[in-house]
């Protein structure tokens, strides 16, 4: 694995970790008045389609981060509807 | 370009444009609260590593969705610090 797929990785794992700290401060205060369900359903959209182009081009990487990412975004949009 | 290309670009575009809808409505609310500053900073970070990793394979479509999307986050972090 050369440098620049390490940084592809670690990229990666930080844009799909991001959400975690979103979705327990969501859970945790069960307010969702702040939070954009436009951001949340498009970017869900985009992250599937980033999941089924990591299935294209055969990437490992790109399938596991969107996946977790995808079903971090659900649970968002769950959230979003169940508190507010 | 292909199709798995042009996808790519969809979702390179998806995933960008979703947070507008969340700067307009935190601008225009200007309320913070529900906001998760810990996604928003490791997402910039995550995001700034994806533009450098675009420069080094050369990809016009990461570089400027990257770009696009760190100009974003950092509006949305400093709405979160305005607006406590």
């Amino acid at each position: 694995m050369d440098s620049v797929e390490i940084l592809g990785l670690v990229a990666a794992t930080l844009t799909t970790a991001a959400f975690v700290p979103q979705v327990y401060k969501t859970w945790k205060n069960k307010s969702v008045e702040d939070i954009s369900l436009t951001m949340y359903t498009v970017l869900l959209i985009g992250v599937l389609l980033w999941l089924v182009y990591g299935v294209n081009i055969n990437s490992l990487p790109v399938i596991l981060a969107n996946g977790i990412t995808s079903a971090l975004l659900i649970l968002m949009i769950i959230m979003k509807f169940k508190y507010k």
